[in-house]
């Protein structure tokens, strides 16, 4: 099979609805998250450069001032912004954002030791502790994030320091895992993906092989967590690593069944393993992702694209667990399903890969961060419970407003990096081929020679309009929630090869290829296997998942009967303008003065109106629920 | 107002459907129970019997053999199988039963100190700790279940050994509280409803103004437990005292507004608040009472007569946050339930308490015990899913099968005091009058003189004959859930004075008054108020609740639709011989490969079967709802 890729960094400059948001993400959240990182944003404390500082301090054997702060994983928030000033950087040159990024490698550089070690918690104090709390000290994490920053921050900018100073970092665990046989693996995978884009940035084979090596020995002893723990006098939440299937190291990779454990580790995971599966042509890496996928998208997987339903460990229950107000479904583990979908697509582009990408990212991710780019969900339930949500025991991680930054702060910037590179999870490439996977207006200039534009109001539009300077051969992703949908070469219809969702086509330079889909209202339902959700109904568009805010329906959306006779019409909901809202029949439950009676509660015929998800929770506290009860009239 | 009292232990004997859980209870769960105090039974390691022999042991100086072993509160076993016994005694002679229960209360004397203290916990050691940790510790707990156990013997028995040991124990506990005036209120309540019956088997006058001062004293200074805990350098849980809800002491109790907290200690203070308000008179207290039974009942219940609905603290969660599937409901919380609507019933004979009385009886209190009497639930959801169900991190604790006991045994022997002097909660007598609160087969002897039988097969059938030998006023009970009610003397209808729904009318010696009920079966429809519950039915028949198991729906209960234009008809279970199901039509929900659909799964019809919510459970692991969505055709 002939491997496709990501498109690179720069490939795509985006318009439209992504234009938006990248936008919003460049001229809001990257600038507020750098005031962050510096203490300044009036928010929880960062401290995040000031812990760099310090362990520069510490090297040059000065004192450390006011030491490190922060969650053990706190230098990630400055990978991942780094990240996402490349990615913008790749689009638009800022030489003010690009000064700002390459003073903060300087002083990351500056907190490396010389022998390639690079993380402030232990760098700062505790040095004898280094590597001797893999499983909850992130140091294998937060080295992860660093060189994906890196791979990404040379191929924005061609500048090299980041990328010498990881390869160093990577050349330092190299030895000790590998040269030097040191027992181990990282209790949060990361560093295996991200080995992989800085073995495809820096070439060093070392790279590969190191990605490989964590993932072949993970889980072959499951009790070295546990033994980890006994051999030390800290920890630091008193994790005993008993809980072997928390951390995905209950067993060898390749024998996983089912998705489980904490949601982000895994997806994390399952993307390495998808990714070197591809590199190494590991036929049996590609069988175990390929159950994990079926795991997750058939058994374990909200309809929003939200993976992990329970707050215990922000983790995947059991199959058909899936309830809709104590969800924990966060950001970051959806953000997660799109890079494992996006390396699935590379395998293998399949439209199903693609379609529940894109559920994830127009629904799930882009509901971690407000309209307005200032204040983010962690947690994404489906329905949201005026009194109880964020209230009830069961309930506290159901937050009913954004919060502005959280102490563990992973999620925004985690967003924020994926908006900015929108391009690689939208386009592919391979020799001859330009991937059409998510539909993304803006301009596309491949390394395969193939150039250009796409012209779309998606999701907000259902046609797709490629004008094709360069040309060559195009495959178009067709959505499976389609069901009307056309495909015209300059106005002519064409009859392109079908294979697993994506038309196959050449597409000659000077040409116009139009996508037309059916983006109309539907209603789904969900599997009978899923108890929460028997005589439940959502209504969806395209890509998107709507809900029913009480905001737009004073009779309560939590009292709302949908009519699935009545077809949803377009309207538009008051502070969300510009934004697609639905006009359905149905009925609203009245009464409620006896906790249990023999009267069925009055059936009151309303017109009740639903915003798309995403949109949710912008306009104050709300009632909020995707699935309702139906009946057919 | 005139206040009429719970009837005394001996003056009802069961017969009936009562009679048969006596005889369940008498021959099988106390004789049971007793092997597992003694540590013979086969099942986890209990050592009541052991922690009284070595607290004697230690009171003589003598070496504690193996110390103390099991909770803090293990003496309440003893306590609670006593009293069991006590009221077995009252009703049926037992020269075996009586010597045993007379050799356990020897044994226990012989443990009590000198001072009048008395609790193994802190006799066979850590005497120092005594009175050290109201918060955990359980002394007050404990004494209090001993009062009751004492109270429940000398009345069937006429023997004060018992008595005169916990009216000593009074006095200590007296003397630290009152008269020296130490701080502090107990952890759990328990001791002050139990010092009100102790205070009226013993007539000291103390023991009601130490349940007074218990119940004056708490929530007064709500940081009382903090403070006790700061200065103490061990815990039992490591609780810190700061949840001040969950104790019930973050308000003086008369400012009480909302059940909240560990459900059976927030019932157990409210019946002794209820208790004390009857015997002084004390209006303050009675409006709190009052307040806090309708913040139960109208937004906190189940409709299985299950309280606490959440796992966290086995609480009260906020309002209308009534989960099926994850609901805690504990079998003690509704017993506690029933104890304080009967002291409710004490104050003001009114339908309303006797009807959620025995709403909690039927369902909720008889499902934790299996129908041979040999396993017991603490946990009664009122939904089970085979695979989520015991497996799903927030469903731990809802399991699907009986275990045959527990280490912390609380409910078992809960369950079987109150069916043995279930006389107490289903008749009550003033001066001159019989009140007939629950329908409970058998012969009934009050202490007014008043002497009569009933004849009934209720709750399986729906008439209930009072044959008097001795006449005078009756008060029976008019449940809510009677659509058409008849009452007849000698034949003749009457027209009784109706006064908060309990009929009142004279009835002379040899004369029969006929009650008939209408028990047939109906749908029960649920506030739209609560979110869990929208679009949903359940069916009930008199007092039982019914719910829907795999076991006869092959088809899957949890598939299952109901239509609620049909009429359930009267059917047997397999398994269940005896015990009446109901049949109705339905339809069952077909399908499920797919997580998501644009498609409506398929309805097919099904005539489904519905048994007694407290039968489930008894035929093996089963998938079960008691909530069901419905159409109406």
């Amino acid at each position: 099979m002939k491997i496709q890729h990501q498109a690179g960094l720069g490939a795509y400059k985006a318009s439209g609805f992504i234009g938006d948001y990248c936008r919003l993400v460049r001229g809001t959240v990257i600038p507020y998250q750098y005031e962050v990182l510096c203490d300044r944003a009036g928010t929880e404390k960062s401290h995040v450069i000031a812990n760099f500082e310090n362990a520069a301090r510490a090297l040059r054997g000065e004192d450390t001032a006011d030491g490190f702060y922060g969650m053990v994983f706190q230098d990630s928030d400055a990978a991942k912004w780094l990240e996402a000033a490349a990615c913008s950087l790749a689009n638009e040159r800022d030489p003010e954002l690009e000064a700002r990024a390459d003073e903060l490698i300087a002083l990351i550089a500056s907190a490396q030791d010389e022998d390639g070690y690079l993380n402030t918690r232990f760098t700062v104090s505790d040095r004898e502790k280094r590597w001797t709390n893999l499983l909850e000290g992130h140091e294998l994490y937060c080295a992860g994030h660093l060189m994906e920053a890196a791979a990404a921050y040379f191929e924005a900018t061609g500048k090299r320091t980041l990328l010498d100073v990881c390869l160093r970092n990577a050349e330092h665990i190299y030895k000790r895992f590998v040269t030097d046989g040191a027992e181990g693996y990282p209790g949060h995978p990361e560093i295996e993906l991200a080995l992989m884009r800085l073995y495809r940035a820096g070439g060093d084979e070392r790279c590969l092989e190191l990605a490989r090596h964590f993932i072949d020995v993970r889980g072959v002893d499951p009790e070295y967590f546990r033994r980890e723990r006994e051999s030390r006098d800290w920890t630091v939440w008193g994790s005993d690593g008993r809980d072997s299937c928390y951390q995905q190291s209950d067993r060898p990779v390749r024998e996983l069944k089912d998705a489980t454990g904490h949601a982000v580790r895994a997806v994390y995971l399952y993307t390495a393993m998808a990714d070197l599966a591809a590199e190494l042509e590991d036929k049996e890496l590609e069988a175990a992702c390929r159950r994990l996928w079926e795991s997750i998208t058939r058994r374990r997987l909200y309809v929003t694209g939200g993976i992990g339903s329970t707050v215990h460990g922000e983790a995947f229950s059991v199959d058909f667990d899936l309830p809709s107000d104590t969800a924990y479904a966060e950001t970051c583990a959806s953000l997660g399903l799109m890079f494992f979908a996006s390396r699935m697509l590379e395998l293998d582009p399949d439209s199903r890969y693609a379609d529940v990408m894109e559920q994830a990212f127009y629904n799930t991710v882009l509901s971690g961060m407000s309209l307005d780019g200032k204040s983010f969900f962690y947690v994404n339930p489906l329905e949201s419970v005026p009194g109880i949500s964020g209230k009830a025991p069961t309930h506290r991680h159901t937050l009913t407003v954004r919060p502005g930054w959280y102490a563990c702060a992973c999620c925004p910037p985690n967003a924020a990096r994926t908006v900015m590179s929108f391009g690689r999870y939208a386009y592919g490439e391979s020799s001859d081929t330009a991937y059409c996977h998510l539909y993304a207006a803006g301009e596309v200039k491949l390394s395969n020679g193939m150039e250009f534009t796409c012209e779309t109001a998606y999701p907000f539009g259902s046609e797709i309009r490629y004008r094709v300077a360069k040309g060559g051969r195009f495959a178009v992703r067709l959505p499976h929630w389609s069901k009307k949908t056309a495909l015209t070469l300059d106005g002519r219809a064409v009859s392109p090869e079908i294979r697993s969702g994506y038309a196959y086509l050449d597409v000659p330079g000077g040409s116009e290829l139009t996508l037309t889909l059916d983006c109309g209202p539907r209603y789904v339902y969900a599997s009978p296997e899923v108890p929460e959700l028997t005589g439940k109904v959502c209504i969806c568009a395209g890509p998107l998942v709507f809900c029913f805010e009480d905001r737009d329906n004073p009779f309560g959306a939590l009292r709302l009967i949908l009519d699935t006779g009545s077809k949803p019409e377009p309207c538009t909901a008051e502070g969300l303008e510009g934004i697609p809202a639905l006009e359905v029949r149905g009925y609203a439950l009245r009464g409620g003065d006896t906790l249990y009676s023999d009267e069925p509660p009055a059936y009151e015929p309303v017109t009740a109106k639903a915003v798309p998800y995403y949109a949710r929770a912008n306009r104050g506290e709300t009632g909020m629920s995707v699935w309702r009860g139906y009946v057919r009239n």
